[in-house]
């Protein structure tokens, strides 16, 4: 795939700076690549539910946000990003050190995106183990000519 | 819908309590019906993508805690309730100075319930604006014998 | 919900005749509104699955047509309407004489409009029962100009 | 993935064959492997939506086929399987001479299976074109004991 936006690494950094709720739940991007990026998120106590596995709403905020990013590697410089929908399965209790979003294009349009994301949990000395996958569309909102 | 539960209020308030995300974000319970559930969310600015809309994974979050909270309602005492999968149409950008998320079952089965759940935006002397709409499945896990 | 096309009816019942794989079922259009449209499929023993109920994918494509139906009667004149996603929970067996697909717009757009379709299967001297629910997303592409 | 039942194969093409949908459609199995089915569909004009392209509906119908088959070969002897819910992007125009729904399970669970089926348009002499893409969930209903 091939990004139309030379500076596309530092646009979705800057985009991913912009966004507060990533701040407050302490996730940080990983990998920016021309369609995919990951954006990881180290367990903490309070994104938990009530059994203790992290919210499936904080699982697919990453999810989410690695899904917007990714759609926005492939788009012009100056335009925006919006989610337009999306479906999560969850797999597996999301028990874990860290959780790894990972998000790759299936298939880029000029106005819609489409964009799979799955969600890992990671312990030291264990395998990667897959908790959710998401299937979404993110739409492209051009600059102002 | 008959709840078979008597002390549902009160076992879906317990479960509510115990997840730290809810008051890591400031989301409230605001109404506990059978088969009906509302979670409140004021507003805040750690909370926003972007473009300073409320983050469609924060909107996520609430949905989701409120289906499986309105699917908990019909559930026999001493079961738990997880999330299978939902999806999420966001219908607008998300803004206000209070969301709700409402919750209603479509379908309570045995093993599986399905709960659409509906997001508003609402502004002081304004009416409020569906911003998202759900639809998932909860599972029961059934107590121990 | 206004239509913007006066002749939004006449419309959507070219578009349906045109559609060659409502023939093959025996589907018809049974209701045009402005932002509503039914479709009702009488059951036929070549339509359904291995235990004798309506197939999950004829459920799916009856309530898919009346929500492409349903967001075409909200469009301009000489436009054209395609389906950019769709998720389906079934939530009971598909056992009926005679099934109805009711589709009704959430969301009219320029570009995209969300839909809500139910299908319910039908008994002579029963209520009708609800077999399916569908969340979709169709696309304007408008006329040529 | 390791199936329980040594005679599999032959009890998702018994199950194939008692579905009358696929004999209507013309569509056919054309890989049984443990967690991976393809359903092969021949382009017909009595398939075909306004457009010429082929039905959402039935792009649906052989990619739900396909996942209950692949599901179904991870199950116990004797089982049955249901489709639970399925969430379809459509990523491109189906246009082709032939097309193949292949679905593999993402998660097999002693409940609950989480499948994805790809369907690829195929024409004479070129690259096959992925032109939508299904996360679905398969429901086995035990045998009884």
């Amino acid at each position: 795939m091939n990004p139309q936006n030379p500076s596309f690494a530092r646009e979705v950094e800057d985009s991913f700076t912009r966004e507060p709720i990533m701040k407050l739940i302490g996730a940080r991007l990983s990998l920016v690549e021309p369609g995919i990026v990951e954006i990881t998120l180290p367990n903490r106590a309070d994104l938990l539910q009530q059994n203790g596995y992290l919210h499936a709403g904080i699982i697919t905020t990453i999810a989410d946000s690695a899904s917007g990013c990714a759609a926005y590697t492939l788009m012009p410089a100056g335009s925006n990003v919006l989610s337009v929908e999306f479906k999560v399965n969850l797999l597996r209790p999301a028990q874990g050190e860290t959780f790894v979003a990972r998000a790759e294009v299936i298939k880029a349009g000029k106005t819609l995106t489409v964009v799979r994301a799955d969600v890992f949990a990671m312990n030291e000395g264990e395998e990667r183990q897959l908790v959710a996958t998401m299937q979404g569309t993110m739409i492209c909102i051009a600059a102002p000519e």
